[in-house]
């Protein structure tokens, strides 16, 4: 099966345009069938903010009503993305857009009401990914920029988490490739000591895993990120590389040298 | 050839809710290839007063700075485009949200700067439409959704008249489809009398245009209105309705029963 690369990114390369430009550009040199996923960044916080939109916390966990529905839609689905769009066909990747409300690409279901009520927050389901029409565009020679942004097949508009667009994504299609799914961050990987680039773990087979989470070793908010990407591994992608997103470019020259692989 | 029917909304359809919501129930009964062109509306211009960005007004005419532009995207190629999107998949009418930047479909030229600089707003060329994957989704069986943005070939985003991407997108797709270019609007369609419902013109040949504007029966904010559908025959548009938003279903039973025709 041919290699498709499904790139996450957010927080920092989103939140300054300086870092975006610099990943967009390395983006480009990569060569092959690939997807964008990005999350979101501060822009949304500061919109709301200036919108007079108060963040809804419960029990430390953010709930999106439905005015910070509208301004994910307006942030993730349009601005972001389409600056996203217009840099990378700017350097001849033709982009195309997408959230997964169009084409019901990866249409969601409103989270159930536990004991928290998070709003309009949906889960994703693999199944229902719309693989042959992603196919038919990568195919196409185009590469979607998806954005965490969804709706129900009611049609009512949802936000998600972006590390789980990503993961279903690639899920979804490595009945049709080869999946890599490359989250980037800020960090150089998973690190034995968080203060030293140099103690990257470069590869982790995810029976270590558990094992690495007790030890300590994968703590705070790396253990969500890694259990993700287990749970992908699990459902066919081939490999998971957690890593810096200026240190992409050096996915092309040898597949270990950047940040950590994560394999079956 | 197959009849494709592009309708372009906006003003009142997309500030209230309820007229959009009328609006899409009723496009969702008309058969056949379509797609839709949406315009604005006054919550950009809200969303805008609340962010404290004022609008720039040189001459008359207003000017698209760069905070213009991005409230824009957020609310035209974001929230106006995937709220349509969501509600039409909803009905089970595929639908498919994108900007002219996406895949290149419509990208845009900066205005030369003349006397006036207008900032960020595009010009259109109908040659440089990428019909064929517009053709493509629409023989996938979806309904494009097109906003009025969208980028030039560098990539720097640009705003457009949506009654242009109508008008460009009609023209553009009239050597694959028989297109029918359907303007939307609060009005019967062009009305000898104002205010009388039933002084509506049902048919304009195009060699009638300059006497009916020399003789003030198409006046004030018809002029471009009808000149644009006048354009967009001369370039292969089968013909152009002027009509009433919530009066489109009568285009299923009668051509001639709702709105103006104008016609070759």
């Amino acid at each position: 099966m041919e290699l498709l690369r499904i790139f996450k990114i957010g927080g920092h390369v989103i939140n300054e345009p300086a870092y975006l430009d610099m990943f967009l550009k390395d983006f480009s040199l990569i060569p092959g069938k690939k997807i964008i996923v990005h999350g979101g960044g501060k822009i949304a916080n500061e919109i709301s903010a200036k919108l007079g939109i108060k963040p809804i916390i419960v029990e430390g966990r953010r709930i999106t009503d439905t005015p910070s529905l509208h301004v994910i839609t307006m942030v993730y689905g349009g601005l972001l993305n389409k600056l996203i769009v217009g840099k990378l066909n700017g350097m001849e990747q033709k982009s195309i857009g997408l959230t997964g409300a169009d084409a019901i690409l990866y249409p969601g279901k409103k989270r159930p009401t536990g004991e928290i009520d998070y709003g309009h927050v949906a889960d994703l389901e693999s199944s229902e990914v719309n693989t042959s029409f992603i196919s038919q565009l990568i195919e196409l020679g185009m590469i979607p920029v998806l954005s965490p942004v969804t709706a129900d097949l009611d049609g009512n508009l949802l936000n998600i988490n972006a590390d789980t667009v990503a993961a279903t994504i690639a899920s979804s299609l490595s009945s049709t490739y080869k999946t890599e799914l490359i989250l980037c961050f800020e960090k150089q990987g998973v690190m034995e000591d968080p203060d030293k680039s140099t103690s990257v773990i470069r590869e982790i087979h995810t029976s270590m895993i558990q094992t690495l989470i007790e030890s300590n070793i994968i703590r705070d908010g790396m253990i969500p990120k890694v259990q993700n990407a287990r749970d992908a591994i699990r459902k066919g992608v081939s490999k998971v590389v957690i890593c810096k997103s200026s240190e992409i470019q050096q996915l092309i020259t040898s597949e270990l040298s950047t940040g950590t692989t994560i394999y079956a």
